[in-house]
């Protein structure tokens, strides 16, 4: 029972520090014969790491990763596979306030509390900078599963940035790698750049929703009761840093409808696989896919470390208040746009092998 | 690796179906010691059971626990407890028709897809009658924590159903066990009543949202990063039938505010201790929570057993027209509040013995 | 982390007490599909049954076992499976003293300092009585076995009572089923009846030493480092009550040989499968099944519960003498054939689904 | 559920390949504020080195062990410790020929069969080179025992090599450490210094046993019935490479005595605490520590690798025949003594953290 791990048999350990030599991720589980290096992992990285736009931390950060096991000439082995990311612009003494003081809406308290000590460098383990490590390993997951299951598609976008949602009538996947934000509303996009630019001015931040769709998964994956596919995106979700609410297809918005409107009628399609009026579930049923694409949406709150003076205390007890200095993202929903899509790609491979495992060709056919 | 259990040290596996000849929990890691019998467990059960009046399920079951292991002499002993429920009331010819017909937005479509074979009695498996089983387990969970953090109180109440909301004005505590809906908000019950009368006449049914809050859980419980006590939470509370969304504190909404307004700024309370000016986080910061109120949300979505109309498709893949009848609840969210506070005590009592066993007393002071 | 249960993707839970109202299984991760009923279970736990000879306890269980879920018309729907046993033949009485004294070589002791609190009724959760569920559960694996892997065979004997060894020379298959110490060699079981009777009389008891050999067993199964095959099997038989000592293939003797002597050759058969000299890894190399027999062994020590008078103390920590009446077995080891063949079949399922679900049909193949 | 870890709270996961850059092992559940640093782990790790002696393997490996997470200011932290070991000596010219043959009694045929990959190198995963993470591991486990539980000492030593056992009489605990075998015996190093130079000369090996003993383990550890001490500990040491068999106590001697013999008889010691006539038991009853000296014994395989020649196919299926040259221990016994150490005081200190979590300080007094 690793606390730093999630997944069944596609396990994925993370470790390391905001400001510690490294950080890295374990991944066990992997499937052999998976194609991969360390420049395909790379992109995805490169998706996440800081300090490319005015809109996103200004920490240079290489995030080069290595490979330092279980892949033999080009291919997984079946082993675990280590992947490594050297840390290598801690710029510590920016965090010198932060060793006695608390910072309001941060780990900084709950991890003294906790653990007696603390690295307090950055946030330390609390750091979103631990989302890299997943993004690695999310970048394997997508390896595997164009291995086994070619065809699955995921794809994560911002469907709101404080008050300011999208308009879904504006939707257009293209646009989603053209903004900085991530957003398939291009004209959201154009809003939010001025919106952020001043907030950021101001040394205030603004939380955000993402939203992060799997096309192509195949039904029947998830094992009820506890491992259901919505339980394990739940759990996956929550994990990154800054969540504060997960939804599935619907969301909290399904305590709005009545059992007439959230029926998705059911249909045979064209090709013999079944097909639906509607898509309320999200995708999942009872825990298990049913071919429709799974959507999951989560909330990010607002970065906590801001230029604004907010009360506080330090660890004596004494009243002080604190204005937090250093590199910040002023909307880190920003950033976690790709750790939502790892976490996804992470998720749907576990449950394809643990399908695989558990029920094998037993699965019913329709028609 | 049980796929039906859940939870670290104090670990619940459910098993049975809706119309087997029972269902139970086995409990393992239960605390030695503990004071507890059946009459103790029969409690919570009750505020679950179906058929209690007109806003739930008519299937009667006397829902009466059976205790099989692990307590000696009215306490616990440390070993496995096992907590069997007989099925008394199954009318298992209610449900002949959908050995078929797959009723949509219910689980019976991917049972099939997934499984190859389905007990589609009642919904078998994936019937809500699962989570009596939670009910038992989560008694247990409140004995225990009885013992061991005498002071924790968990409450858990219906906030919204439908398109209506309480009134957070209205809200008084001591009005939760006063009416069928477990609200707070006297006003609302009198409105949902009304409301989910005609709703139910016209064989529709409707969703809702329940918070379950957890008063004097110490600071420091959560097990950072896979372990967080709000990833747990997300996790036990997802895995209830029909929950399409969970929140943790300001939740979704989170997403709309500035870092400046979401901050709870921190003062020393005059027990020498951290008090907070507001409560934004939900208890919880970086996955541990900090001493206030921990406050979750889920939403139900309507029950999709219903007696109105919908297209669907057979088996053999022909399109049909379904109506289910059988006994279904109206607002299948009523019945989930006694179940969202047992999921709630067991996952704050678990995280009590990992924090006693992973941390012991080196855990930091303040002041 | 269930610590009352084992196995991976096939998890088997036991709980119950010697003398508590049942014991039973709860199986997670059966394979949908399989046929299974009451009666096939009961062949398996009518071979452990006690009081069949005189050689074991003269308790009289009927040891009954009921199906309470996972079950549907006769196969198993990939739902977690209950096997509940009642309890019948309680003779608590006879247990009296045991409340205050500690039986030398027994659990009394330890759990009294663990727990603080224990059902010293016939040993409580410590009774070899809780085997009948393990037996149970393997009943089903080898259903499941059948299904899945046709051929696999399992069969446990006892090759060693006290002092006196099988001769391998006159080993013989047949034989086994032909006398109450399941051992192959007739001769043995002719000595052993001797022995026994007269230790018995004398109020003694010894200890034994099982094999169990799964022939059938594909090659490639078992998950290194440390979910490999042996190391699964090793703890599996450990965790058997008076279980002291466990072997693969040479086992301890491989110590004495030299690397010359202990290679097994390895040529291509006729059958286009490797074929090899001899077999001392025990049908496992580097943690994973070779395709040979694969060859377990465990020694029992003598049961603790005699006649004969020993020198113990008592909770209060008075010093007094113990002799144990009530109805044991004078070689426990007997019963734990079936109980061996039990986790054999248990461990060898859950590494087939294991395979199934790591790697699918991507394993290698010769020539 | 990671197959390359072990543990409950205190979680060890290995990764890393004989050839590959480097190894290492991410711990998980490290109780904060353990002082440690990479000179300590280096300690034990200089116990395992290759090279050292010529009755090791010639490869030099500095065993460089890097603390890259987890540990803030020379304490830990609570968070994972990752400790990587760079391969710097790898000579895979050496290994040109074992990509195309299989080794008799190595893991080479069973891995291509598993996962139709492998990293021959050094027999990749397969190598004992693994354990050098395990006894990286291993010295954070000593540091936290020393920090929790002062007054645990584990210690190792050989007492078999080939058909060579050491004299019990001659038992000197100073000379374990006084000689290259680790043996308590000065007359058996002697002998088996000659034995051993000579085999090695002739290019064959030789199996070896090793017995671990701790001393100081409080009574009361152990989680019955799946995750005894006993249990936990055959799975562990089974797990080391080369070991074919694990014994606790009496072991599988424990077959040949009778109850009355294998009695370990109980009395009160001067201090208040129960002491034992004997210790058959090996410090273990019903899984549960008693409070003597814990004690586990292995027997390791003679090393596969060996100059002498044996048959074997290719992986084509051709026959032909191997002779391995490379550097190879003529013992792989010897250096296994520090690893089972380490394996010891993981799940010692393991049980001490479960034992913390689950019973807290409710366990039972005598007297």
């Amino acid at each position: 029972m690793s606390l730093n791990s999630f997944g069944h048999l596609f396990r994925v350990a993370t470790w390391g520090e905001s400001h510690g030599p490294a950080l890295g991720a374990t991944v066990d589980g992997c499937p052999p014969g998976v194609a991969i290096d360390a420049d395909t992992l790379q992109h995805w990285l490169d998706l996440r790491k800081p300090g490319q736009n005015k809109y996103t931390t200004q920490r240079r950060e290489a995030d080069e990763v290595e490979i330092l096991s279980g892949v033999f000439e080009g291919r997984t082995t079946g082993t675990p596979v280590q992947l490594m990311i050297r840390n290598t612009d801690q710029r510590s003494k920016d965090y010198g306030d932060i060793a006695e003081k608390f910072r309001p809406g941060h780990a900084d308290i709950t991890y003294w509390q906790k653990y007696g000590i603390r690295d307090y460098r950055g946030g330390g383990r609390s750091s979103a900078r631990e989302t890299a490590a997943r993004v690695a390993a999310g970048g394997l997951a997508r390896a595997a599963l164009d291995h086994l299951a070619p065809g699955v598609e995921i794809k994560g976008y911002m469907t709101q940035m404080g008050p300011h949602g999208i308009d879904r009538d504006r939707f257009d996947w293209d646009q989603i790698d053209q903004n900085p934000f991530w957003t398939p509303d291009a004209k959201a996009a154009e809003d939010w750049s001025a919106y952020l630019d001043e907030l950021r001015k101001s040394g205030n931040s603004v939380g955000a929703i993402i939203e992060v769709v799997a096309r192509g998964v195949p039904a029947g994956l998830g094992a009820p009761i506890y491992g259901k596919l919505d339980t394990d995106l739940a759990s996956a979700m929550m994990s990154i840093n800054a969540v504060k609410g997960v939804e599935i297809g619907e969301g909290m918005n399904a305590a709005c409808l009545t059992g007439e409107d959230n029926a998705d009628e059911i249909f045979m399609g064209n090709d013999g696989q079944p097909v639906y009026s509607s898509n309320h579930a999200g995708g999942i049923l009872g825990g298990i896919s049913t071919g429709q694409d799974i959507v999951v949406r989560f909330a990010v709150k607002p970065t906590s470390s801001i230029l604004r003076p907010r009360q506080t205390i330090t660890k004596s007890g004494t009243a002080t208040e604190i204005v937090t200095k250093g590199r910040h993202d002023p909307c880190v929903g920003i950033r976690a746009v790709p750790v939502g899509e790892a976490m996804m790609a992470c998720v749907i491979l576990d449950h394809l092998l643990l399908h695989r495992g558990q029920i094998g060709d037993a699965g019913g056919k329709i028609g």
